[in-house]
């Protein structure tokens, strides 16, 4: 155990009553440690994407309506035939144990209690797939993939994740390098887990191998060939992840994705990078529908999911609301998010005039005169 | 009496001197206690489009005139037939006792001291029509309906309303669900008061009806069924409030309406949304004087009354405007907020070169070249 | 001497080191009584126009220019064919008694002793022609005028004006009612002097006569047959004041002006509006050079100088900074603050490559992109 | 030695740990005399556009690529055919004396042992040639020159650069005038030390001679045949060094220059202008390759690199940046400045998709729909 810290995460687990997710957030920052809470929260650079990706969703409005015949607005869709009740899933988050000590056994309890959403398993999660499995209780999992540069690792993670059922692959294709993170330059940050489902295939072995082994052989030159492979190997569904431009959507797309999705890591990767929400509806008049589009990158309202699937997303992904319902009540934390993603969804349907999903698709955004 | 609390509403009558509105505010929440003062000027969400409404009249200018030959500006003009000397009314508003132990009663002698305004009288007013007209004295008034699921809810309030002389029915059509407003949430807030005039023929009875029952039976999926059920039951003019999009002044229109009420409720509905009066340009453009327009959300000078009317309104509303005047100084505050209004729109006509309200409707905006 | 009350105008009188007007403005506001500070520096409304007059150059930006061959810029020009070396003159601004104890003989002086500037002479100066006079030692001057509703009033001033050699008169046409400024109705504000130009013809006689006497008389309805009546009856050019739209400049010259000047009166009388920069290249573009352009509203730097020119103003001209001057230097403070617009302008023109205020008038603004 | 005045440099020698440049100049802040620290970091004016150059960086956006390719980006390039691995240089900058008691020796130092920049050394250089040789070790140089009113001070400077190896020659033509620095007229700044490199060939002679000598003598007409006469004189490539427009850009290759320089002086010259960065574009594309450019003014970061370069630099210089590394740790400052920047910009390369400098000139920015 090389790189082991002493970190102390958060315990309690009850339910939120959560005012907003910027509260929550603040909440967060008062129970986790220092590094952990700047490690989940922080940007690249000047953090002006992370700051962006909130402030962009005002590019656009969106408009009440009236006389619509709305009554008690329908959340639920599908996504690769998979039926959830909310278009709002879980982002692939490394090292959950940052924001709880039940690390994501938490976060995927959290999901199935919940119902009808979808956990992403991150490779670089802090705990393995049979742990994540008891919180799962055999919900949908999708699981996220950063490659290794040895090719066997790739394919030892891929059969696991098949074996515990995981219905689509995702590929993180932002991240082959970290982006300039200065809150963890200045805190020195180290990981204080390992990363079990990648560590143990590595050839020194044991599942306490350290992060920064399992960084050191991460693959840098992701290409059309590595989304082939992961079609080819796994047989599953595959998503290439950090979409930003609708050229890279059409590569992707030529490549045999079965899935788009559009992020910037949530502002943690390239700054000086428009916000995600405004790179959306480039990549959605290209992508037209031939696959469906994952959005993540700056999700904290209902009115921001609203946006997204009337800017061609059709279901958007959370990462940092996740982790901090898991910091400040555990599972019923993330629950506590999820629950109030719904109610402020449907409130937002209500007012706009869309009993569906598919009816947000559907509903113009109110474009600025300047 | 279920949700009756103690509740110290102010009881002052003065006349004010008022700088400004947005000092009127602050002076408000001097005198009010704090889940009050919240509940009044809050707005959903992150309260973007309540600051928008404000900060969005300066999208566009409006320019000195000079060499106009003006000379004591007339504000009067006509609504509905209905002659005012001020084209500003009262928006409606739920609980007035909020704002002074006056409650509606207040306000309504108020307008009626000043003489030559309208009062829009909410279903979800704290006191009965009695009491209103204890103020009122005979003047304008117009009557609005939150619709009930039940039907004959509906025709009892609409049968009262026109035997106590309402004018018009204004059908507010935003607030089939409430916004998202955090500020209630964080304070936990209940009415203080019953809602009597709904109240009283909710099956259950008595005057002293909770808030909470009236509001279960808000209708939801308002249709323009119950625009033509409205207008065809009540023999009124009938307004549709909560106008967004020249869409739905085309449907309101459509199904029969006398007028179109321009608002987003005072950003107190959905969040993300642009001011209300980067709306009303394009509503006035489809709307072509068919019916008459009254607008509100950000009203607090008469530079915005000039602006709302060069750009499509025939009169504006105002809500907030009213309860900080009738917190500050009661019926006399209220008086005081309608000079305040009357004078510095008087001002900017004469500097803007306009001798008639009917002037302003051809005055143009500066539209800014970026 | 019904208004008279105590005030204690600064009474220094020394050489200033400007290092920018802004902090010229904030020493003003040490040496001078608060409601004196608030009368010169405050605006109307929002003071949203005031700021934006300010930030409003920012809209455009101007260029350095490389290999250009500048040397010792030349900064002389001539207006309505009166020579001066600086395209700065003096705005006609009432009661210079606020800001010094010289009150305008100060500011006369000031400007004589610069050489080569204009000094605007006020009906609502605090002091009588023959006081100015001692200051002003034979330089040039215009007379700015209020009209009186009483049109022998008008005549006396004019005839008196023209006695005291004004070569201009210039109607303040943007003023007929005062703005809204609410720093005055705060402070309850009264003129500590009378004005005795105005005052001594007025039919109550005494030229202690109060503002309140004078401001009454004030006529509200200006028209184009008053600027006829100027024309006529003082056989001098006739500048229009307060011009901020093209349509009002094609009406001045269409009714005989021999000048347009551009203004809205420093923010003071119009809120809501464009910054005055904003406003000048559209009228400039329609008066095609007809008649000269004077500019005001905003100038605090070299630079600003600069874009008024480059976007067809002929000189600008300045109010508050003059004030400023005053307070803080008396008639030396004055000079001091045409001392530093010389240099600060030189510098702008020989970094932007212009030798003469003609090659000013020649140069394109960077357009910014958006 | 007229105008020594007793000036505490820093002393310090060391590795910097970098986190980022504006971190950098707050510690800067802390080891600088005030106003040797104001001096460096001032600009002109409102310091308007010294502001404008970083905000400006985000007028585009940078956008994420995927499934590029990358491994291991390679910084390196030539321009002049000088090989460099990094496309970052050293701006000219006047008295590095103000940062570092090593003065420019220190920075010589620092570049040449980071290997593979450029060091440019002015003509106000606090030092003799020789004793930045000392520093240099026979490192790239280019000799920036302030021309001398005295045509034969600057053919011996000349002579002298050539002598000591300079392999360019850049002519500062923003700068016949300095820039109206508000910080240093407060701070009533004056150069603690000499100017030795020009100071010798003035007339009277010895190397101590004052800077307002060496200022007093400057040429202030530039023109094309000052271009001329260096491209002549020196048989050297010259770049024009403030240039800021396409018409400039265009004259100063027709006169002959073998590099254009895109410079607003970091905002010390002509406040009210856009950030250098806004004007590249438009010259990148009149001059369409035919020499190559160099870009400066608010490089902070390798986004900022990457984002100039797409805009048609070939490279950036870096002024500031350089003297706060210098001032923190002498030549190992500065060699972990360079440092920074490669590290930074190999990340940006990585997630933008871009293998070389080549690669990042043909990719498009993110243009803002407003």
């Amino acid at each position: 155990m090389k790189n082991k810290i002493n970190y102390n995460a958060p315990e309690d687990i009850k339910d939120l009553d959560i005012v907003n997710l910027f509260e929550l957030e603040r909440e967060a920052k008062n129970v986790l440690p220092k590094d952990g809470y700047d490690f989940i929260c922080g940007g690249a650079g000047d953090e002006y994407t992370l700051e962006r990706n909130i402030e962009g969703w005002n590019k656009k409005g969106i408009l009440q309506r009236v006389l619509a015949d709305i009554k008690y607005p329908d959340t639920s869709t599908t996504i690769l035939n998979q039926e959830i009740k909310l278009p709002v899933i879980v982002s692939p988050i490394a090292a959950h144990g940052m924001a709880h000590e039940s690390k994501e056994a938490g976060t995927a309890k959290g999901v199935a209690e919940y119902g009808g959403s979808i956990m992403s398993i991150s490779a670089y999660s802090s705990v393995s797939f049979e742990d994540i499995e008891k919180g799962l209780q055999g919900n949908n999992r999708w699981f996220q993939i950063y490659m290794s540069d040895d090719k066997e690792v790739n394919k030892n993670v891929i059969d696991e994740a098949k074996a515990v059922g995981a219905s689509a692959i995702i590929l993180t294709a932002d991240t082959n390098v970290d982006g300039r993170r200065e809150r963890n330059i200045r805190n020195k940050f180290i990981y204080p887990f390992g990363m079990p489902i990648v560590a143990r295939y590595l050839k020194d072995g044991a599942d306490d191998t350290s992060s920064d082994t399992v960084y050191s052989r991460k693959k840098l030159n992701l290409s059309v060939e590595d989304v082939k492979f992961l079609t080819d190997y796994s047989d599953l569904p595959v998503f290439v992840k950090g979409i930003q431009t609708p050229a890279d959507a059409i590569k992707a797309i030529d490549a045999g994705v079965s899935g788009i999705w559009v992020s910037n890591h949530g502002g943690r990767q390239l700054d000086g990078a428009p916000s995600s929400f405004e790179t959306l509806e480039g990549i959605s008049n290209v992508v037209q529908g031939q696959v469906p589009i994952v959005f993540d990158s700056g999700i904290r309202r209902g009115e921001h999911v609203f946006k997204a699937i009337a800017s061609g997303a059709d279901v958007v992904a959370i990462g940092r609301p996740v982790l901090y319902g898991l910091a400040n009540g555990g599972w019923k934390g993330v629950k506590s998010v999820f629950e109030y993603f719904e109610k402020d969804l449907k409130t937002v349907m209500q007012l706009s005039g869309t009993q569906t999903i598919e009816d947000i698709k559907h509903t113009p955004l109110f474009e600025y005169s300047k």
